[in-house]
């Protein structure tokens, strides 16, 4: 099937309803956009009233344009929207763009009439963008619908966003800053296409080298991923999401009605889809220009160049805290590079060039013989530029000078504008540049008329390159492949029907090991006893030190309850623990009893279901730690085995699972495994709403699941 | 004692050696500041051979300046420097700048030199900043001796740099933010004056509201946590660390000769002394400024004010993450809002007026009424423009509008300009603005001109704001009393004299725990048995269970090389043991006995000495998790009482001291002596070189240290 923006992105005509020949209007401004900008096709304003919108024929209503437009774009009050989709519909128009605001996001009424809009949509095959949004920018076609004008060449940024503000307010930011879209799309509140859609769109497009998404919430979690799985091992995605606080998602839902959900899913959504995740609309720029215009990575050595030690030292700090290596050059190149600055600066990586008014020796020359070298895989350099300086001391210096204009003291400083900016495609070698000057600069202005990302401090070059870096650990990525779901085990149903139908909260502890024993997740092998003489029968059956615990699906927190008896060694001491239980649990409870799993390194795992989530799968440290520390990573489920794997080392306390003060290591086969039968679970028992393994003890280096709960999908809990 | 930069930064006359009549060569440059930017103090300009510079009288020699200079000026070759200074100090001038490159930091001959300029200023009693450095800027009397040229007004915001850079080639982008400097600082190489003198006198200075530190490394950290400890309670202090990485270490060495240190005890030196650490030399500046123009925070209530609701979201989102609450508005001030904005706009907070050409509802009206409300402590905000954007839809509109210049335009949108940037100062409550327009904007140019700061993003914006809440927690702290050391304990000092002289690198468990005893932490009551009776004599005396441990001064990792025994509970166990650690240990060896402590909480604590830092105090997780989990929290030793109880909660895992799962609360107070005694023990005992308590176990609530390692200063180790 067809992507519908592959039409709503290229149409041949468009109609507007809501321009009109006052330029302060939102609908004119809209208009003015399309016409201004470039588009070569045909449009087609509609107005109840006016004869010539922006010396265009106006048609009175929409059954009198003379052909159907490929395009309907509506800036009209909301009460209006409805009816004029209809005309459209009867038209034969299949796309469209509602700018109108004041839909689902404001509540009821709007929600009802976002309803309305929806089926009349159905009804007529429409697939529109919006409510709520500010449209499209196809810098392949020169479109323009947003309210800004768009005066740059066409660019390699595919931008999506939940906030139209990226799309218009934006545009001079971006042109100062040389960064260029190759298509933008507002997305609004996605009533009818999505985020989703125009990810997929965008992974698809030639033009687009990079996407950018802003997102306050994704509707269907499952298909994100899915889509984003696709694109993201050939084509960087980078994400910043803002739902995840309380005012976040307050924020966000009055805004486009957007479902948020907590922070820590969707960082574990954006590890698992490849996506580059960045806290800040300034690095989703920036750092998205970059993926998009810089040769890719081949490694993490990096050459530092600088006309001055502080952003030197500054950028090498900052890329190293990101994962890259600043290694010394070699004596050979040093030998190169110290002919060309002064006799005691640093030529050892960074290599800092000092005062200088010979700009080609930082831009062009250095930067060569180090690309040449081999020795690095990226550059950051700062420090190149010209005009900006001498504009800053020309006060002081213009006297002398004998008042000479500025251009003539450039003169004296010629510089070669040709190579520096070509230098990364030369030799497939991203760079990045530092300057504190802006595109007043000349040397500013060519790094950006040459696709060179250009910032204005040490640190954000630097940051930048770290997200390339970041980009070349995803290619690194075992390829995704679709595990393949088990079917549900019939007796694992039978439990959990059974329970059901007694309308437990959860399953009691040993049902629930029973069940993910089905499911190949290694559980202790577990006795039950209803007597005393039972118990020590068990035990001498599980085999001393044995664990002794109350069963009952209503006792829950049994550590807190000291409904647990551990380490038990003794016939004796089965029968005095086996009276305590019974005494401590206030009624008959049978004892359940297992050999004592011994091993110091415990670990947690399980699934939740999160409204406006779906099924999670997590993984983190366990026992005393799980609220101490709060060391867990989530993911989607559920899970190929390498995305378990790759799970694993994402908690900060991933040491513990290596070689440990005379541990073995952890069998991470065994573990990930444990991990993705569990993240299947949810999908096959949509009856539980949540798994919680809490122990997994490490013993020896086999996880072994000690405890668990499950909890039911009818439970208040 | 007078601090030295009071009468370098202030002088009245000033020679320079180095300027020319090129102005092209940095001697000229920086004479051209000094005459150009408004200091009217004299210039004396010295040159072997030029009879008049920039205008002025020229001397061939120092002697034939017609006066003492209070402050000369070097900008010569490194080896005409120590000649020059000897003339300087023989004229009677006492401060120097020294801007001359090619000293400690290119190596050994620049060492030597540097301790000879060294030896001239002692001689001449001459104080200088530098070498290798750019000289300094004070906006209060005009005096700029840096290269770039300086056109602003006073500021408040001082700089104090390692990095020259940031007080030059900075000064057009800090211009362009509308930021500037009260003093600022270049302080190179700090062979004489240094950061820290820097930082008191800027903690002194009345125009300066809040002090910037550029860091590559510290070089008396003691005192510069004094100093900074004096500040901090009353004036904001802001720094950047950039050693910390071995990229970072290297690229500091080779710029100004800087001795760093590992990135977590600057962290926790930062921490202690209150000053706020940031990563960028950007938020150095837009941070720094806002401290240094906002009135003080007074809680954590945030109102959130824009145009548009994905800059809106952002902004709650960065705030709330920093901690801030985003509370929504109350009734009456929402209806008090809801009449000047959109009927469906959102009034709840954030306030999201929406597109509307009247900019004084979002700059002005709505800003007024939430201030006024009581209802928040602080006001981020977006989008107040109106040049920048006009200047951006120009091109579309300027033919409707018969090509009217931009400025007609802007009369259809009368604005205040007036009130908007005295807000905050009216009622006392700080604000921060984002739009993406830079200077060229109206608004933006108003926020410069009121001190009101301004960034071109949204997320900068709300995180400058969370640095005013930082700043907020740092002036609640307890006021800091400086800790009665101790004395030696005279039996302390013996233990570790008799080591020392057995030429031992560490104490054994027992001396080290009986030395910690000695000052006041909490240790089992250990039993030293030689002999199978022996042992069981003292498990019986120590009470079962106990723990028994194979005890000699060169046996590290007991636990590795299994030479503890764990919960031995009667005599038989005691023997067998006894036997089977003599085995291991394959030596006679003592056996160390104690009652087990038993908890499942385990902390560590200890005291390193660090190269270029000096002694530090470090408290964490412990047992496996020292390791595993690297959460360990840094200090500068010796502590107070408060500072030791605000460490226990740095490290991530601060839960854990809580009541937890059946435990009862950690003995804080216990905890925080505990580790202030060990504080202590560097300073008394300069013969250790390191303690190491692993693990601090917690018995109950009650911190006890039951391993203890203790390194000697003489080791190697």
């Amino acid at each position: 099937m067809d992507n519908p923006f592959t039409s709503l992105m290229n149409p041949r005509s468009i109609a507007i309803v809501g321009a009109s020949n006052n330029p302060m209007k939102m609908g004119t401004m809209h208009a003015l956009s399309i016409l201004k900008d470039g588009f070569d096709g045909k449009l087609f304003p509609v107005h109840p009233t006016e004869k010539v919108i922006l010396g265009l024929p106006a048609y009175q209503k929409v059954e009198d344009i003379p052909e159907t437009p490929d395009l309907a774009i509506f800036v009209i009050p909301a009460a209006a929207v409805p009816g004029l989709l209809e005309d459209f519909g009867k038209k034969g128009t299949r796309r469209a763009i509602i700018i109108t605001a004041g839909f689902r996001e404001v509540g009821d009424d709007g929600r009802d009439l976002e309803d309305k809009i929806n089926s009349i949509a159905e009804k007529y095959q429409i697939r529109f963008i919006g409510p709520n949004c500010m449209g499209i920018i196809n810098t392949e076609i020169s479109l323009n619908t947003t309210v800004a004008s768009l005066t740059e060449k066409p660019g390699y940024l595919g931008f999506i966003s939940q906030s139209g503000t990226y799309v218009t307010q934006s545009l001079p930011y971006l042109r100062k800053h040389g960064i260029r879209f190759s298509k933008a799309i507002s997305v609004g509140n996605e009533a009818n296409m999505n985020t989703i859609d125009a990810l997929e769109y965008l992974g698809e497009d030639s033009q687009t080298r990079a996407i950018a998404l802003y997102i306050e919430g994704i509707r269907d979690i499952p298909r994100f991923l899915e889509v984003a799985r696709r694109i993201t091992p050939h084509k960087p995605v980078i994400a910043q999401y803002v739902g995840g606080s309380k005012a976040g998602a307050r924020s966000g839902l009055s805004h486009t009605g957007a479902m948020a959900g907590p922070a820590h899913l969707y960082e574990g959504l954006f590890r698992q889809a490849g996506i580059l995740q960045i806290h800040s609309v300034e690095d989703l720029y920036g750092h998205g220009w970059t993926l998009a215009t810089q040769p890719r990575l081949k490694g993490n050595r990096l050459g530092v160049l600088t006309n001055s030690g502080g952003p030197g030292t500054a950028m090498a700090n900052t890329c190293e805290m990101g994962g890259f290596e600043v290694p010394p050059f070699s004596a050979s190149l040093q030998e190169k590079i110290k002919p060309l600055i002064p006799p005691h600066a640093p030529s050892g990586n960074p290599v800092d060039i000092t005062f200088n008014l010979n700009l080609d020796v930082l831009a062009t020359e250095i930067p060569r013989l180090v690309m040449e070298s081999g020795e690095v895989d990226a550059i950051v350099l700062h420090g190149a530029f010209r005009y900006g300086f001498i504009e800053a001391i020309y006060p002081h210096i213009k006297e002398l000078a004998n008042n000479a204009p500025i251009e003539d003291i450039l003169s004296m400083m010629p510089s070669d504008f040709e190579s520096p900016g070509k230098l990364p495609h030369d030799y497939g070698i991203p760079m990045t540049i530092s300057s504190f000057f802006d595109s007043d600069d000349d040397f500013t202005r060519m790094y950006h008329e040459n696709d060179v990302p250009h910032f204005d401090a040490p640190e954000k070059t630097a940051r930048a390159m770290v997200s390339m870096l970041q980009y070349h650990q995803v290619t690194l990525r075992q390829p995704y492949t679709q595990p393949e779901l088990p079917t549900a085990d019939p007796e694992a149903s039978a439990i959990l029907q059974k329970a059901l139908k007694e309308k437990r909260n959860a399953l009691d502890e040993h049902d629930a090991k029973k069940l993910l024993k089905l499911y190949g997740i290694p559980v202790p092998d577990e006795y039950i006893a209803n007597s005393e003489d039972e118990a020590i029968h068990s035990a001498e059956g599980a085999g001393f030190p044995v664990v002794m615990k109350a069963l009952h699906h209503d006792i829950l927190h049994k550590t807190e309850k000291g409904l647990i008896g551990l380490n038990i060694s003794s016939a004796e001491e089965v029968r005095q623990t086996y009276r305590l239980l019974q005494e401590r649990a206030g009624m008959d409870v049978p004892i359940l009893i297992y050999h004592m799993v011994e091993g110091s390194r415990e670990f947690m795992a399980g699934t939740v279901r999160q409204q406006g989530f779906g099924p999670a799968v997590l993984f983190g440290l366990g026992g005393i730690f799980t609220e101490g520390l709060r060391d867990t990573a989530f993911r989607v489920a559920p899970l190929s085995l390498h995305e378990a794997e790759e799970m694993l080392t994402d908690i900060r306390g991933w040491r513990l699972l290596g070689e440990f003060r005379n541990m073995p290591p952890v069998d991470m086969d065994a573990l990930a495994r444990l991990i993705q039968q569990l993240s299947f679970i949810p999908a096959m028992h949509p009856e539980i709403s949540e798994i919680d393994c809490n122990p997994v003890i490490i013993e020896g280096s086999r996880p072994v699941a000690v405890d668990a709960l499950i909890v039911l999908a009818n439970s208040d809990r």
